[in-house]
């Protein structure tokens, strides 16, 4: 998938750099296309691209060679790939496949002995040497940075995993498209267990069925946060053994992970008959959401939107409503820029994808959500739901 | 859960320690039995075990307020938590359930501004100004650690991220029952995902059958590599449409995360009749594998146990056998030492739990593997599996 280079180039220019280095696995992912197993599912796996300003054409892909099957099955954005440490591939004498045609190459070619030494290699072959290369802080193993800065000093290192997440924030139509696919099925994985609530059910059992259809529909699970009842106060409600009673709030705050894009929505169910404060305070936090989606369009400051929010959710009966944050931006990673709070200076810009929040957390009573993914159009939003956020009665 | 304390405090006076500060999500997890999920779902959000060496009582946990919940919610073993950042938690009128009233207190006590102010306050109320202090280099955000050096320049300050996963490696009866547990959920999802092998099923399908076994038994999906033909030799192989055909091998190296702990084991089928080669690289990964549980036991070495691997498949079959490591330990995080390599000075020491793994990978071929976990007792060890790991025809 193409990421946005326009972008990037555009960010490069105004910040005067010569090169990026993205480290972390979100980064490397977006600029490479390369999914390195290593990397996502366990610390310390390094894979970085070093990513110069005349383009794609002329970047680097470092990683462990125990991934480089990965860049054979995968497509993989970047030609010059070098790899790092001992992993041993036995070369047979049967014919290769296409596939082992592909992997070949990489395997044969000479290994760097660390991460470092190949990241201090490429950045000296593309004459680095005195550039002012913005390298992304979050994904490198402690020493490095400080190491890169005593070993190329006469370079300028700068942090740039803010200036990447920048780049991210904005979607390109392809991301949009997994991003919609990955809001809609983690609705239906929310349907699938909201269809089994009954007298004594558990929140545990919600959660089985909730994971069942996301792995059925080649998602992963992610996030799941189930509360029944006083549960649903619960921030964080990690599915428990309590059993549904009548009247109970059901509490979804869920997400998953969906070729390789997260997914974050909230939805509330009821048990039975609500009672009244818990139509009220639904009400009150979707009027903020839906308020949101009927001001946000491009050149809309971040501050604004908060404020709006607030008091839309403030003036429909819930007047003690406060927060941080009412949403955020989401993609590889489950929070993109900007953070929709009071003190952001960003602007909303089109073809951002957003999670549109006001999450009410009452001690003594429950909590009450509602969350929906959105994306900026020209002139507006375009919701990337299925599922309307009404008050779901069920039972 | 209890962590090994003795274990720790041993290290800790063994190197002078008057302090370790726990800061990546495995170490924080083991140390105080607290689970923050936004730690462990995302990048960034900090939590903290300032453990002194007098020992958990006097222990100090800090955590995002947005996880305050968690604390309530879990059998945390600290309790001074102290919490970061503006996260709202209304107190209503309501009266308040007993998982209510532990959160009270946690969300109205005062909050630090930031995770590097609230660990500031730590170390200073703990005394430890000029004390020498472990620092788990790995979780914390890039610059506070170098923040931390500049203000407590009366201190020692040393890297704790190696002695904490030492600390890790050795598993209490807990620990070992969870990893049991771990590996035969993994078997059992593994079979059900071999059970549905017929001409032209996709490796994708088996992870969808497999995933599913896994959510249903309240475990995560961590790694899914199933390849079919020649796909098997692809390192990492993710399941693709690839439709398994007469002869195939088809190699899973699969784990998952179950009560936070990972499983990582691997089993090899064939569809149909497999061929000599098959059959011969088979049994010579095995009898590694076989070998190395015949000989481990305390006090071995894991290079001779690393030798002796590698030189028992070459003899069984494979002459051209070679590998960096022969497996690893397993724990909260899938690759705990000690690594299983030629080059580790480390001995095995009772109650390590370590996958012992003899893959083999050959273009023009592709890849077999035998991955079992296994625990070390006071004389040998003991199999955590339920499945023999012979050749699997199906179909």
């Amino acid at each position: 998938m193409a990421p946005n280079l326009n972008r990037l180039n555009d960010f490069m220019d105004r910040q005067g750099l010569d090169a990026v280095v993205a480290t972390s696995r979100e980064n490397v992912t977006y600029l490479s296309g390369f999914w390195s197993m290593p990397q996502w599912t366990r610390f310390g796996p390094q894979a970085y691209v070093v990513y110069p300003r005349s383009g794609l054409a002329d970047a680097c892909l470092i990683t462990d060679a125990g991934a480089l099957d990965l860049v054979a099955d995968q497509d993989v954005l970047i030609s010059d790939v070098r790899a790092v440490g001992g992993f041993v591939m036995t070369r047979g004498a049967g014919e290769l496949d296409a596939l082992e045609r592909r992997q070949a190459p990489l395997f044969d070619a000479p290994r760097a002995p660390s991460a470092l030494a190949a990241l201090r290699d490429a950045l000296r072959r593309m004459k680095l040497d005195r550039a002012t290369i913005g390298i992304d802080e979050n994904g490198l193993l402690p020493g490095i940075a400080a190491t890169l800065r005593d070993e190329f000093s006469g370079a300028r290192l700068v942090d740039a995993a803010g200036l990447l997440a920048q780049v991210r924030s904005v979607k390109t139509e392809t991301e949009v498209s997994i991003l919609r696919e990955a809001a809609q099925l983690t609705e239906r994985a929310l349907e699938d267990a909201l269809a089994i609530a009954a007298e004594g059910v558990t929140e545990a059992a919600m959660r089985r069925v909730f994971n069942t259809r996301l792995v059925t529909e080649d998602a992963l699970p992610a996030t799941c946060c189930i509360g029944f009842g006083r549960r649903s106060g619960l921030i964080n409600s990690q599915p428990s053994d309590q059993a549904l009673q009548h009247g109970d709030l059901i509490r979804f705050d869920v997400g998953a992970r969906y070729r390789n894009y997260r997914s974050d929505i909230s939805r509330i169910g009821v048990f039975g008959e609500p009672d009244d404060r818990i139509v009220t305070c639904h009400a009150a936090v979707r009027a903020g959401v839906q308020h949101a989606l009927g001001i946000m369009r491009p050149g809309l400051p971040v501050a604004t939107l908060f404020h709006e929010v607030v008091e839309t959710v403030r003036a429909s009966g819930l007047p003690q409503f406060d927060r941080t944050h009412v949403g955020h931006g989401i993609g590889l990673d489950a929070y993109d820029p900007p953070s929709l709070s009071a003190g952001s200076d960003a602007v909303l810009e089109q073809d951002m994808v957003l999670c549109v929040e006001t999450p009410f957390y009452e001690l003594g009573f429950g909590g009450i959500q509602v969350e929906d993914m959105v994306r900026v159009t020209a002139d507006g939003v375009e919701t990337l739901m299925s599922m309307d956020s009404h008050l779901r009665r069920v039972g």
